[in-house]
């Protein structure tokens, strides 16, 4: 790395920082521009969501942008809207919330809305959409390499550079593998998101409720889905980086099994761990789009090109179809209500009782979930996942000299990267994160003996953390995230309620399993989580993408027939 | 590891393994006995295979043992042969070549006998096979864990112990998963194999041409294979110890990609290398039967009970059926004559150039193998197997005191582990790693440019190492097969031609292009290698092993017409 030639000396990175603001803030069109009271206004909200959000936009931008991808598609294969039109909107709408919130670290309006132009000849001279995502709008992490755009992944060194080297010839002229699938299919990347604490835009909180984080690290990206700022995002998962968000934001994810999505020329600080590979997820506003968004990618064969990808097409086959399964054979739900190390705060166990209700409603099969080494994972996930120290995080910070953010001081405690462990310590954490998976599955199998059809639970349904959404400081436990990238199983994120301070209030016979289950608990504060959203996730075998995402659709037609029924929300 | 108690200090290794030799001698029937007379007789031949094994079996053996896995599957099946008969006649073959080379450190007659009588009991019943590979008797090499019988991996401190330890429970009542699943499919271990090179049994020796090598490390399997004791065998690869013995002994081999068939419960000594993991693979007489072993495990659905299998089922679709291809989409083969880096000797060179002129012959299309990095992998793969400093190799010969194998002589030079690399070292390899696969997958779809159908090359074919057959210490080039456990393919040996030293002269014109390469050169010895087997591997794409398979037969068939166009042999 060039870190005695750059940065140059004189720049301070706060002025490095200051300046992409601003080359950021001036691709913004003026006529979007936000006046600075409204600004003002929204920081000092609650929320922003519904009213604030939708009361700053005109109503072409509104009634499009309130579509959701199949509709656009639709509206789009018809020639009653153009990709011009999509994007316009999208960008618009976009550009208004990244003035409010800041999650937009690189602004591509201008280049997308060439794309679009040129999907609009497209369609008009061959009468047809050029692929499934045809004007599709998507944002992505900042890891993701895009011609035009640059990649710094928020860090203050790596502006103006090919990931913290200057001269590669690569700055603004290389792009990530899934990049190039999505232009094939016909998406048009429109920016991409920074971490949701970073240097350069500042802390990205929970629309919802601005009293919590937005959660991380993919935070820009769920902020994003949830004020509708593009059609579906793509976040990048080691440890509950995609489905926190998604949960703390009221959306959708998909964080699927490793080798289903390219990460082929993708910026890292972490290449080197294979062994829990960091994995490409969705973020959107339903299971059909995240459905739509892996079917496409799939389509384009993308193991062609990346020999990490698994040539697994997608599967028809291994979908769940209700309308399809005689009684006999319907679903068998393993529910884990608490892992018995940290228990969810009263609003995440009211969620997971609804879903509980509204699939047995429904005459499916709910049983315990209660796998032997239930927080095992506990002692792996942090030596595979930064068993080397994190130097490389260590070297993009001292690029620059900017100072590393709250959330990972704690891996600098020394002012410099921690020793790393030895090689044979870290071999040793890989046979037992292979037993731990083993018997996960051996127990997973087992649950056969268990359901009324003989076959073992289907998909399991779990707390994405122990509380809806994130008090800064006040965060303890992701070990129900953390688990599931230890095991590399899909799991989807889906929306299930909001926090409501009436109903959510703190059980006074709570007896804690550990210290931590106390202090976690006591940091519940049901009046600075009113309003925020309460998820749950669906948990499938390794790389049952398909299965998972048709299952976690059944459990949103439930939960609807159950709040039509009950007039819950 | 309880090394203070165990060995017992008044055992010395020698006196151990000659108790574990005796043992294994007395599970021999007295019929099957070989005189003294005869085992120094066959140790002073050239070569045990044809004639010489063939006269010391009783007609109704040979008969038995001379088929292969389909016919003998339907005889089976037809009810004209019992799986007692079938049985009987390899275990009686198996004893035969035990004595002959010492190739089998677990003998398990008596078990397969018992099973095989309640498979007959199970056909008379239900009038149909149990399963696809009914009756079929199969050896292993012993890392795989089967009840009754002992795991030692050939280190003498792991006998009487369970992978090193006493008292477990789990000694000689354990199984590792593929071995439950061939259970279900009706195949019938009869015995293990130990590593090419041994304290317990010695060292395995071609039974082409006992000047050379049986090959490492698998040797065992590929001895019993070239005499056929077993209808197929299960051997283990990380750097070509499948293939390089399959090569060496004139029999058939699939090493698959990490992922299709199961390594769960197996013993190894490396189980954190999970980079690039260790894999089972087939080795037998023809490409059907190797195809019909795979299809069979695949059947059982593996990944329910591994979460390390890929859930592949075989995918017919994916085979090659020359009859269904017209002219214009038949394969593109590429050709690996020459790494650059070490030339093959003169067989080698004349089986590739047979194998180009068969297909050209049959109007297939070859072209050029030329990677950009050809021979990256040998600066990538020793630190990916070995970084650790193999400190559980010397731990498990630690329990004895047994001195290393001349093989692994090198990894112990301080009469210790070596130091393990760094952890961070280790990572940067393993991103050398996933460099070198994109590059190598880009090459490879880039010959889409230089194919008539504009389709990449279908497979590769190379050399299975430099050399047909190992004069012991004359071995000094594995990356024809390292490279190809490195990048994760798929690879079949197919045996092409034997040495003849009236052919397979030196080149005065041969040109090295390094120092290693005229080293291997000067060591080629024509009436040495005469008679050895030689064999060329098709290479394919990750997770293709339907597709390689398929088309291996294909390299068959043409080599064959060949052969009998060219009246070679």
């Amino acid at each position: 790395m060039a870190a005695n030639v750059w940065p140059p000396t004189s720049n301070s990175w706060q002025k490095i920082a200051a300046e992409k603001r601003q080359a950021d803030t001036a691709k913004i069109p003026t006529d979007w521009v936000i006046a600075p009271r409204v600004v003002a206004e929204a920081k000092a909200r609650r929320s922003l969501v519904g009213g604030f959000i939708e009361g700053l936009l005109d109503p072409e931008t509104r009634r499009i942008t309130d579509m959701d991808a199949p509709e656009l598609i639709r509206m789009m294969s018809y020639g009653s809207m153009t990709a011009v039109e999509v994007v316009t909107a999208f960008c618009k709408r976009a550009a208004v919330i990244h003035q409010l919130t800041q999650n937009m670290l690189e602004i591509g309006f201008d280049i997308a809305l060439q794309r679009a132009k040129k999907l609009d000849d497209y369609f008009r001279t061959h009468q047809r959409l050029i692929g499934p995502l045809h004007g599709i709008p998507l944002t992505l992490k900042d890891q993701f390499h895009i011609k035009g755009l640059e990649t710094s992944m928020a860090y203050v060194g790596w502006i103006g550079t090919f990931e913290g080297q200057k001269g590669t010839g690569k700055e603004r002229n290389f792009e990530s593998e899934l990049i190039k699938e999505f232009q094939s299919l016909g998406a048009v990347p429109i920016g991409k998101s920074p971490e949701t604490s970073n240097n350069i835009l500042g802390y990205l909180w929970s629309p919802h409720n601005q009293n919590l984080s937005s959660g991380g690290s993919s935070g820009g990206e769920a902020v994003m889905q949830a004020l509708k700022g593009s059609v579906f995002g793509i976040g990048t998962d080691i440890g509950g980086s995609v489905s926190m968000p998604a949960s703390y934001n009221g959306i959708f994810s998909l964080k699927p099994s490793s080798g289903r999505i390219s990460m082929k020329d993708v910026a890292s600080t972490g290449p080197g761990q294979q062994i829990m590979p960091t994995v490409a997820g969705v973020m959107g506003r339903s299971i059909d789009t995240l459905r739509l968004v892996l079917k496409s990618l799939l389509s384009t064969e993308p193991w062609l090109q990346d020999p990490y990808v698994v040539p697994l097409p997608w599967r028809d086959a291994e979908e769940y179809h209700p309308s399809d399964s005689p009684t006999e054979s319907k679903l068998a739900f393993g529910l884990l209500e608490n892992d018995r190390a940290v228990t969810p705060h009263p609003p995440v166990q009211r969620a997971l009782r609804m879903v509980k209700v509204a699939l047995q409603e429904a005459g499916y099969e709910l049983l315990d979930w209660n796998p032997p080494w239930n927080h095992e994972s506990r002692q792996i996930h942090p030596h595979i996942a930064r068993g080397d120290g994190c130097l490389d995080v260590w070297k993009a910070l001292q690029l620059s000299g900017e100072p590393e953010v709250h959330e990972i001081r704690g891996l600098f405690k020394q002012n410099g990267p921690r020793e790393p462990m030895p090689l044979p310590a870290y071999q040793d954490m890989v046979v037992r994160m292979r037993e731990y998976r083993n018997l996960y599955q051996e127990y997973w199998m087992s649950t056969s003996s268990e359901t009324k059809s003989g076959r073992p639970v289907d998909v399991y349904i779990s707390p994405v953390t122990a509380t809806a959404g994130l008090l800064p400081e006040k965060f303890f436990h992701a070990d129900y995230c953390n688990s599931i990238n230890v095991l590399d199983f899909p799991t989807v994120v889906i929306p299930v309620t909001f926090v409501d301070e009436r109903l959510d209030v703190s059980d006074p016979a709570f007896q804690p399993f550990t210290e931590i289950d106390q202090t976690n608990m006591d940091a519940y504060d049901a009046s600075a989580y009113h309003g925020a959203p309460v998820a749950v996730q669906i948990v499938g075998k390794r790389l049952s993408e398909e299965r998972v995402l048709s299952i976690a659709k059944v459990v949103v037609e439930a939960l609807n027939s159950y709040k039509a029924r009950h007039r819950e929300i």
